[in-house]
């Protein structure tokens, strides 16, 4: 029996193309996609177009006269880059077993558009359109700024000479650029973006797939914004070694409960934010002494433990030698007798992921292994490393997402507390070996940047 | 501190406002909507023009002559039928504490909808346009028959009578009928559907509610279908009359599952379903003769017992007599130690209930609590109602949504079974009082058609 928690389009294959003048936020978009898929273990991949340019230009220097669409030597080197792209998206369907694939690509006429259809139905993949059309010129200039100093074609270039090239580029394409239209495209699966999100237009929506990711997008605020992260404070479960239960803090819990207002404020000043905690008794604990507005989330609450909710690691490998070992060797899969597993938790954990995305600046205090869950989709993580962070308690996570990558920074509150850490193949708590496998310290070893 | 698990815009007010011609499935939408968020625990009201134009038209004949525009008498017998609802509207807001209203009416010109949104701006409510639009020509025939046959404003017709007055009816409006237009209305908050879901364009939604309506409505498919429901075979547990576990069928138990192919074929022949079992032993092994397609959801599991998973009702009572009491005065919020309460168990539900409509027929095998909250979103069924419904083991139940209500048939499988119904202020199972609160049978007593 097939094992799902969401839908049983099992063998649906999907390619959005993306459609979009320079600097509409088409690659942004199509990393946030493909992140929040793999996520939710779907099986999804990015192909830019830009990469490929590059690769078949060899040294052909890509200013905004490789982008004159009357440059035919030009023109024949960006449709090999594109011929090269859809190959290797063909082949991660039929070989690779791919779910989603994101073509990221500015796909300006609609000659190319009708191009990628008919490759894409001819394999049997669904081709769907996604536009971010937009004429709000600040809008543009500042994402044009962002890019200018970003992006690999102008690693050697002082900005403002990137910028106005990269205006010059938008220039080019303009005249030929034919944007999706309800009327002239109707017979296209095609979700358009107008202005980020002030009009949506979503045309032949048909599989489960495709608008599980028209409402990730619609619900996307590329604003910017701050989001922490907090175990609760030392519980008193904690000291004696237990998982799971609802304890209450321990003394040192409730000094971490009272130092908390002030480490948040001393990252980001005095600003507006609203706490959301688990239902358990030691996260309310912790967010006691804020002076936010509050929000309770069942679905923030510990990975339940089932039959060994209570019990310490040591009690657990003496009880259940088997199912001991059986979450060591798969700690994602491994579902608690009557409990839960890292994959149960992230089903559960997808309505606040859609609900982060749309909020601007939030505190989560949560619990361990939830808290593993929401950091891995921010900082995309592969599940195989995800169970395995050591996330420490006492220790305040600010995330700020960007254009192309989360920025992390950890706060450590300097009030003493157990650690909750179990390595692999022990019962032991406590941060062990420092050698071994090095996948727990990721948090630990990240840089302060990650790209994602 | 508020308990939520879906938002923090609690004094967020949306007036759902509808626009297509007659027989384009507004009152259909309209009725879903507020099921669907009235299950959610969202206080939600439709307002349909139709019943206020019958009050104030007392005997002026409503046949198609009435809704002839140019008809100045008419046409202020219409006028005040439509300020009457809005009245009604701002009230439901203001003074019952309302989050949602949808105005069921057609609201075909710009002028009346310009009207709508500066009362409700007025008044501190968030006006939101969903027009249906469709040129399909047989839908609307379709359609237009079945509203002849069941609107209360041709009672007294002849079926063919009706439909052609109908029709006439939809001539009369379509020669004003403005639709609405992304560029026109670019300032109005609207959802517009295109022949059912062809096509969807969504024009300034911005908060959580209105962000969920849209999600919904996207994914309601007017298609006939079935669903069946049953609750797993006799376990072990239910024969122990002990609660939760994780046990197998009892030998009666086993006997309903090899008999539900055939309770299946005999309801509706030889037709594809697929088939939703929970991820506990119970419910996979009802679904182990039958020969579809299967899928596994742990939304499925039965409401979790926390503490008292395992016990048997008379030990509960014992053990923690508070807990006990508490339950039976407030069935739909109690959330057992550690465990679930049915509001917690309808939140999980939701995706599952999501699906559901996108899907064509289903068979459900689940648990006794999470079939009442399935149960109860498709009937309607008031939270002070559904956990206390009678579903008895070894019965399978079939619905088949309707444009305005959802046929129930219950087909019992004459097995014998044990009960597992527990009334109010008793730890004794069996059900017993056949006087009482009369509550529970609620299932048994339904007439074959309930109009939601
Ligand atoms: N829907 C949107 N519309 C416009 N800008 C957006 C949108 N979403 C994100 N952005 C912004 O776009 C910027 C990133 O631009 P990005 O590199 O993704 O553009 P691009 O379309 O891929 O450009 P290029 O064609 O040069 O690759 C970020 O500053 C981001 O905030
Ligand atoms: N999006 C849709 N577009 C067109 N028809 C639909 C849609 N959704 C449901 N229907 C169909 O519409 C029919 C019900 O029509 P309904 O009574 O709701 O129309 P109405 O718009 O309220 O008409 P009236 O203006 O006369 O009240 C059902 O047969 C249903 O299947
Ligand atoms: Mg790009
Ligand atoms: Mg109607």
């Amino acid at each position: 029996m097939g094992y799902s928690t969401i839908s049983n389009d099992n063998d649906i294959k999907v390619c959005v193309i993306m459609v979009g003048l320079p600097a509409r936020g088409k690659s942004f978009i199509s990393q946030k996609i493909i992140r929040y898929l793999s996520w939710l273990s779907i099986k999804a991949k990015c192909f830019n177009v830009g990469n490929y340019r590059r690769d078949v230009s060899g040294n052909v220097p890509m200013d905004a006269e490789f982008f004159n669409f009357e440059n035919t030597d030009n023109f024949k080197l960006r449709e090999l880059a594109a011929q090269n792209a859809i190959k290797d998206i063909v082949n991660f369907f039929t070989k690779e077993d791919g779910s989603v694939a994101v073509f990221d690509a500015t796909n300006s006429t609609r000659k190319r558009r009708k191009w990628l259809k008919d490759i894409c139905e001819k394999n049997n993949i669904q081709p769907m359109f996604l536009e971010s059309w937009s004429n709000d010129h600040e809008l543009i200039i500042n994402n044009a700024k962002d890019i200018g100093s970003t992006s690999p074609d102008y690693e050697n270039s002082e900005p403002h000479v990137a910028e106005a090239d990269f205006l010059e580029r938008i220039r080019q394409y303009e005249r030929f650029y034919e944007p999706l239209d309800p009327q002239k495209d109707k017979d296209m699966t095609f979700i358009k973006l107008v202005n980020i999100i002030e009009e949506v237009v979503i045309n032949k929506i048909r599989t489960y797939l495709e608008s599980r990711i028209v409402f990730y997008v619609m619900n996307i605020r590329p604003k910017p914004k701050y989001i922490w992260l907090s175990r609760h404070g030392e519980s008193i479960y904690n000291v004696e070694k237990k998982i799971g239960g609802d304890s209450s803090l321990s003394e040192r819990g409730f000094q971490y409960a009272k130092k908390l207002e002030q480490l948040v404020k001393e990252s980001a000043g005095e600003i507006n934010l609203t706490v959301w905690t688990s239902t358990l008794k030691r996260t309310q604990q912790t967010a006691n002494y804020l002076p936010y507005k509050k929000l309770q989330w069942k679905a923030l609450d510990e990975l339940d433990a089932g039959v060994c909710d209570g019990m310490t690691y040591e009690e657990i490998e003496k009880e259940y030698p088997e199912d001991f070992k059986a979450r060591d060797n798969d700690k994602y899969e491994y579902r608690y007798r009557g409990g839960e597993s890292y994959r149960d938790v992230v089903i559960r954990l997808e309505p606040v992921i859609m609900e982060l995305e749309r909020q601007e600046n939030v505190l989560i205090i949560t619990h361990q292994a939830v808290l593993r869950c929401i950091y891995a989709y921010f900082m995309n993580v592969p599940q195989e490393e995800s169970p395995w962070m050591s996330i420490p308690l006492h220790t305040l996570i600010k995330l700020e997402p960007r254009a192309y990558g989360t920025k992390v920074t950890k706060i450590k509150a300097n009030i003493p507390a157990v650690s909750t850490y179990k390595e692999k193949g022990t019962s032991q708590v406590g941060e062990l070996s420092q050698s071994s496998t090095k996948l727990h310290q990721l948090l630990n070893d990240s840089p302060l940047e990650d790209k994602f």
